[in-house]
């Protein structure tokens, strides 16, 4: 069967602070290269080359689009066109805007609508499920990737399946809150669950008319916004009073969870969202549990990850800890408690410290 | 009963390596303000001040000899003589170099060897047992002070008491290397073992003997090497050739292990040799088992010694580590490892890295 042309829409708004002090405001985690040579927002646009593809659209702040122009030419990709939003407004008016780019550039595309900072080991099989997840569209679908989880994760929110569409795709029985540990377990258990990776794939007519439906809002203010922009070169610029007139809700509360025509299909594709030093280091590790990069010295120690941009960093009789030194500022954290980096940037936010952020 | 005069000789060659990257080669950990605002060759004068004490005599190289004369001015204190080691010569050479001064300086004086990175808490203690040192060494003793022992420490030398010479002073009945644990443990229980911490109150006129009689090679190159010495103001140059053929061997192997006149005081000083982060976080530790120096943020964490210079320092979810940022190095160490750090200092001189040291 015939696939339709897919756009990949590229949202670039997360700041990343759980990776602070790499991640920064002014270049959070998708800009820079925490896997290889390439920066994350790169990776993510070079798995979605080839016929299958039209050039990328991305969605994001305007100091950010500037970087992601430049970090495009870098590696020769074409870009239909940076979206910029005059201030963050969650993901749900992305899921519009997205909508109304891809019938401008091409009427019969499909959106892919997917985060910049993803981590996916198995491109083959992420193209896999790209295609699946195409033909679920096409029958008026609005996808989401399953991750298939490999542990009761309770950071991520997750997505039941039900009844089966085809050999590859369900319909979504109810999506879940992030669970506690115990309901977690559960849910891993049953073999019924995914974690919802935020990627979506889905027909612009489709999710336009979910969002008139369960969000008109959110749909009335978007386009508004989209109506009015102005295009600078490849960088258009939604109307800031319109887009500030947007609620800030995310397109898993506004439609996903409304809608009678949500589906899944299950990806095993080794999907992260490095959400973590924890995460990171899983990624990037030797087969010794070492993630180094930088000026090092070790003595009796064990699973670290440490990466200094200068300074030389000495660690003795230690072990799973992250250390990173970056920009004349120095984090140790426990690998395990790693998602609590975000209390850090929280107090400096909280003492005004805006240039350490 | 009369006193006679003492005369502190502050021995300033150590590197404290197990301190970097706080201490450094050119400015180790005798000459930086590690407790409270002077440095710790500050406080080692500053304990050794009253009618008692004549003004105090250096060795030290001469890089160290600058900043030394420089840190007496900065607390008022007049210098004997600050005598400059062309190379290192370990102690014994010290003892000679030390009792000549001190007969040219005064002929009845006793001299009061001891390092200048060594902290006493208690000083009114640490008086009262230098009196009591006093006493023996008038009447012919070589007196090593004996510190009572507070843990089965291995990463000291140990002083075995023999028969009493009076109600504070024993003779030396034997000095042993530094124990395994089992044996260190054994010497604990036994309560007839102190550690030796390289303080040592003499006649300069006993030494001499002694060294004649124990050491005469040392004796004669160290003695050649202060004849002609070279004056420049209060630097006293000793002469680099003699100095030179002077074996480098402690005071310890080559007199007090061989002497029949040592005698040792115990002295319950609250004594530190400072000797690893794991003891200057003991010595520095507030209530709450933190020692914070510096731009530091901390989120669950427990026991930590954090130290830096100026860049921020963040930790997540650690306890039991050293963190010190210095001088564009950083080190992270378990607590009871730290004594390893000088395992690093070791590779950087293995590895030529002479600036980092």
């Amino acid at each position: 069967m015939t696939i339709r042309p897919i756009i990949p829409v590229i949202l670039s708004g997360g700041s990343g602070s759980r990776l602070w002090p790499l991640s920064r405001h002014a270049r959070p985690k998708q800009l820079l290269p925490l896997l290889g040579d390439n920066t994350m927002v790169q990776d993510t646009v070079l798995r979605l080359r080839g016929p299958r593809f039209l050039d990328p659209i991305f969605i994001c702040n305007a100091a950010h689009g500037k970087i992601i122009a430049q970090q495009m030419k870098d590696i020769a990709q074409a870009v239909s066109a940076i979206i910029i939003e005059p201030m963050g407004r969650n993901t749900a008016s992305c899921g519009v805007v997205a909508s109304l780019q891809a019938l401008q550039q091409q009427k019969d595309a499909l959106v892919l609508l997917l985060p910049a900072d993803h981590h996916i080991a198995d491109e083959a099989a992420f193209e896999k499920a790209i295609i699946q997840a195409a033909i679920a569209a096409d029958d008026g679908h609005i996808v989401t990737f399953g991750i298939e989880p490999t542990r009761a994760e309770t950071g991520y929110g997750y997505i039941e399946r039900g009844e089966a569409l085809n050999s590859s795709a369900y319909k979504v029985k109810s999506f879940r809150e992030k669970p506690n540990g115990k309901t977690a377990k559960t849910y891993v258990e049953t073999g019924q669950f995914y974690w919802n990776a935020g990627i979506f794939l889905f027909s612009p007519h489709v999710m336009m008319a979910e969002m008139k439906r369960h969000a008109p809002d959110v749909l009335t203010h978007s386009q508004a916004a989209f109506d009015d922009l102005q295009k600078d070169g490849v960088f258009y610029n939604l109307d800031k009073i319109c887009f500030g007139e947007c609620p800030s809700i995310s397109i898993d509360y506004a439609v996903m969870e409304k809608t009678q025509h949500a589906a899944t299909v299950p990806a095993d594709i080794g999907w992260s969202d490095i959400g973590s030093y924890d995460a990171l280091h899983k990624a990037r590790q030797n087969a010794d549990r070492m993630s180094l990069t930088g000026d090092i010295i070790l003595q009796d120690c064990e699973n670290l990850f440490v990466q200094s941009d200068g300074p030389l960093v000495c660690a003795v009789g230690v072990k799973n800890l992250a250390i990173t030194v970056s920009d004349g500022k120095v984090l140790v954290t426990e690998l395990e408690a790693s998602q609590n980096v975000k209390n850090i940037t929280d107090r400096l936010k909280q003492d005004g410290r805006v240039d350490d952020l």
